[in-house]
């Protein structure tokens, strides 16, 4: 419509920098669609998330993780639906400023995660932003026809469970700004660099969706805190949760952290960014999860109990207190 | 990470407006992903497209407006590869002073294009935009398996053939913008009214998908301008075309705008937004195509052939000067 003259024309962008990261049915990006078909007797599962610089990524994060972290988000999701990726189309807009190192970087991390997960690029959008760099994923993954684990299904008595740690992200965040906190002071750089990671680069547990299938009653990832996560996965169905603090996983990191500021125990509980999964698991098969979660190397922790009743999940800390947390979740809107 | 307060949680949001427009395999919008499986023996066709206020569409375009465009831009690309819309997936980015008024005509656009393409939404994802508006739409169509018409296939001698009208919308632009252009100054307003109508209400050519995997050997939307798009089809494969100017069908209001300023003929022949089918076809099969097009009510015109030789697209004017237009297409970027 306006705009200045572009550095590299879009065709010569996704020649460049985007087909060689497709895959079977993209046509080397050569046509304006593509093609997908599950496996016979697979769903496909589909999943969006969108991250904008400045929102849900700092602007001056490199591109390379900015890229892996747009990717692992909507992994994340696949990864608590049970399903294994297969395939994605990327919408990327570009501020004015934009340059072709950034580009370069980016389709350089978008690569790597692409071989991480073996998961093709099928297709994409280039455009001006308009405004600050953001970048949109759908992703698809695959499960056997039925079988997708849904968020809404949890049952009384189940055991709720998390994998990893919690609130890393969330307290890396703080870190990764600019102008760094005061508590910040005397940790030392590998708790810092640990902190910051797991803000920049989520790992999303994908090793785990056979294992959510065959056990989990009803997972979601762990995106936007776990309080408000985990009120999300009961609410409006007549369950609660009571949790017991003592029992959610804090990194050595976190704990340091925490040590020093210890309102940053509510960031960790509340703070986005973890991708993580949760689950609701049948008491019979905890033991089942937990050990295919060790086999793939995942660290998985019981922290609670589904409940009856519509109230909020009720966190017990240290102290015996019985906390609950009404704005509980990171708002991206 | 920072912001103003909501207005309207992103979960209140989704509960009002967006849940209402889900259909089936999206559990009512309350879970982090869908699931969508092709009908036996068809695949799954996807694509993508992002617009963004100010660069796709005018920040003051009616709401309900943008929605039809966002969705019928994608729907004009499944059409072109012969395959019906099944399903959408949503990501909505929303600038600081977003209002409910906006969302709900918004909406209620979307649910205007869902109901006329019976094509569901199956999930999505509300961000803050951080700059204007933007609109990502990730759609999924069908087609028996194998049969996606493909864009870069055309044979030396088939026939060129585009659907409908050109370069009504790319008119309706300057039509569209605060400022009226001198010329638009004595074309009355439904002249007026039909060119912004096109600029605004892209036409997805759905009901030609079926008559594209019979007779076309590579078909494309024209989104970019006809130039562009047609040496887009072409380019790279050693082909060609010669088109006849004389032959491009344009509508009443677009001959009466062009009548007042001339210049605009190149304005039809290489701006944005027609959103019409462009394809190649085999000689034995136009008549065969042309007469499904007029069974579904769509104008169809042959406007050229696929020659040899890796030349852009000659275009022959009505004075008999040929012409070419290397710059040939609207950039979005």
């Amino acid at each position: 419509m306006s705009g200045a003259a572009p550095r590299l024309g879009e065709d010569a962008l996704i020649a460049r920098y985007f087909a060689p990261l497709s895959g079977p049915g993209a046509d080397n990006l050569r046509d304006d669609a593509a093609t997908l078909t599950p496996s016979p007797g697979h769903d496909l599962v589909v999943t969006t998330d969108t991250i904008v610089a400045g929102v849900h990524f700092l602007a001056d994060d490199p591109a390379g993780s900015v890229a892996r972290k747009a990717l692992g988000v909507n992994f994340s999701d696949l990864a608590a639906k049970g399903a294994a990726p297969c395939g994605f189309v990327l919408s990327l807009g570009l501020p004015t400023d934009w340059t072709e190192d950034w580009l370069s970087v980016f389709a350089a991390g978008l690569c790597e995660a692409i071989a991480a997960f073996g998961c093709p690029l099928l297709g994409g959008d280039t455009v001006r932003a308009g405004g600050p760099a953001f970048i949109g994923i759908t992703a698809f993954g695959e499960v056997p026809a039925g079988q997708m684990v849904r968020r809404m299904t949890a049952e009384v008595g189940d055991r709720i469970c998390v994998t990893g740690t919690i609130g890393d992200a969330a307290i890396g965040l703080h870190l990764a700004r600019a102008s760094m906190p005061a508590w910040a002071g005397d940790l030392d750089r590998a708790t810092v660099d640990a902190l910051v990671d797991r803000y920049r680069h989520p790992r999303p547990r994908v090793a785990l969706a056979p294992a959510l299938r065959a056990h989990a009653r009803a997972a979601m990832d762990i995106s936007d805190g776990l309080a408000g996560d985990l009120a999300k996965m009961l609410k409006g169905e007549g369950r609660g949760a009571e949790i017991l603090v003592s029992d959610i996983p804090l990194s050595a990191a976190a704990r340091a952290a925490i040590a020093r500021e210890p309102a940053l125990l509510d960031t960790a509980l509340t703070g986005g960014d973890d991708y993580e999964i949760l689950c609701a698991v049948p008491e019979k098969d905890v033991d089942g999860l937990s050990a295919e979660a060790a086999a793939a190397g995942i660290a998985f922790s019981v922290i609670g109990t589904v409940t009856a009743g519509d109230a909020l999940p009720a966190f017990t800390m240290a102290d015996g207190a019985i906390r609950t947390f009404p704005g509980g979740s990171f708002s991206h809107f």
